[in-house]
């Protein structure tokens, strides 16, 4: 009976944990669609992202139910508390990121009416990409339990920084020398920081997965910084 | 004996609801603060602002060490769990409308080296308060623990979002008018995004005094919305 209980309680925290990466995996899906699709400039690739935002929030919903009742019903201390903490933390930042996947889905619904502009979407293209690795590391991390991969992604935050700087100062230079540019520019501004909102989730996903597995805190004070707009 | 441990287990709950009133009154503060720096290009007021983000920090990690160690020691059932939970969710949605407004700050730093646009600053204000006014009826809705009057700030999100639209319309023609407002104007996009989410954690916590009073989700996907590009 006692080794029943026990191992439905592994079960559980099981779950919670393939839950979570189950989401990642859509996550990670719905950023590489939607850069796809505003870089081919692709409605109906957009309009996938959109309608499969629901999953996401679905999922997100359902680790955090798990969560809340296996912390009530069983008690987890130590280790299994940092767990499922983690996987409802973990949730809400894959669940953030599936927004802003989201979002940069509908403004490409918006750039694909206006004139392409071949230079710019190559740079939101290597953005995107540099993110989507992001975000995939993280979640490697996560996955295979190691604080060490968590940690260099971290460490590598300030690269995406460096990206969405540059693509802001890109950006600006556009719209200067063009004003007919300016209405796809401020949209691509917003996918350019929605991108760079995407890697600080998985910024945070890495400082999740670090004390998940270590128990120590890692201080966002010390997170390396190259941009000081961000928010 | 035992009502000694009642009474410390509400002391608990107490405390963290009043830390996490606390964490509101700031990010009020924190928010009034960054509106009134921008508006009159205040830099001394914007590193006010800049230096008191820690602060809000402190107490969101100090409310989910508190609820965590309410949850683990004391098990909280039904609407304890939900308080508990509540308080978690809340703070950590003040805590980013702390960021945003911090964000605002760093960016009125660089908005008070640049040329005075006073029909735009006008504007920002003009949303600004709206979503101060937001932030403080979801606050009063939580302290007096009144699930209608949460639910006023929540179907009152779309009020937000229009000014939000006005405003990006506005930042638009401004900047196609005048190339030379352009980075001044970049960066008014984002104090306008920045504000339009605030008022977005305002509506989040809204649904969760809701939920916290009530034990009934409300459905994000029911929330009145009248801009399709939000994030």
């Amino acid at each position: 009976m006692n080794e029943h209980i026990v191992k439905s309680y592994e079960d559980e925290l099981n779950t919670l944990g393939a839950a979570c990466v189950r989401l990642g995996g859509l996550a990670e899906s719905q950023l590489g669609d939607a850069v796809d699709a505003v870089v081919r400039r692709d409605p109906a690739l957009a309009t996938k992202v959109l309608q499969q935002d629901d999953r996401l929030d679905e999922i997100e919903a359902d680790v955090e139910q798990k969560a809340i009742r296996l912390i009530a019903l069983r008690q987890p201390m130590a280790n299994d508390l940092r767990k499922t903490m983690a996987a409802m933390k973990i949730a809400s930042n894959l669940e953030r990121c599936g927004d802003l996947a989201k979002n940069i889905a509908k403004r490409t619904l918006v750039l694909s009416e206006i004139e392409p502009m071949p230079a710019l979407s190559r740079s939101i293209e290597r953005m995107g990409r540099l993110v989507e690795a992001r975000l995939k590391e993280v979640l490697d991390a996560y996955i295979s339990n190691d604080p060490d991969r968590a940690m260099d992604v971290w460490r590598r935050d300030h690269e995406v920084d460096e990206h969405y700087n540059s693509l802001f100062r890109e950006l600006l230079t556009y719209m200067m020398g063009d004003p007919r540019t300016i209405t796809a520019c401020a949209h691509l501004l917003f996918v350019a920081k929605n991108l760079e909102r995407i890697g600080d989730h998985a910024t945070n996903i890495a400082e999740i997965v670090h004390y998940e597995i270590t128990g120590e805190q890692v201080s966002p004070a010390d997170r390396p910084r190259s941009d000081d707009l961000q928010a």
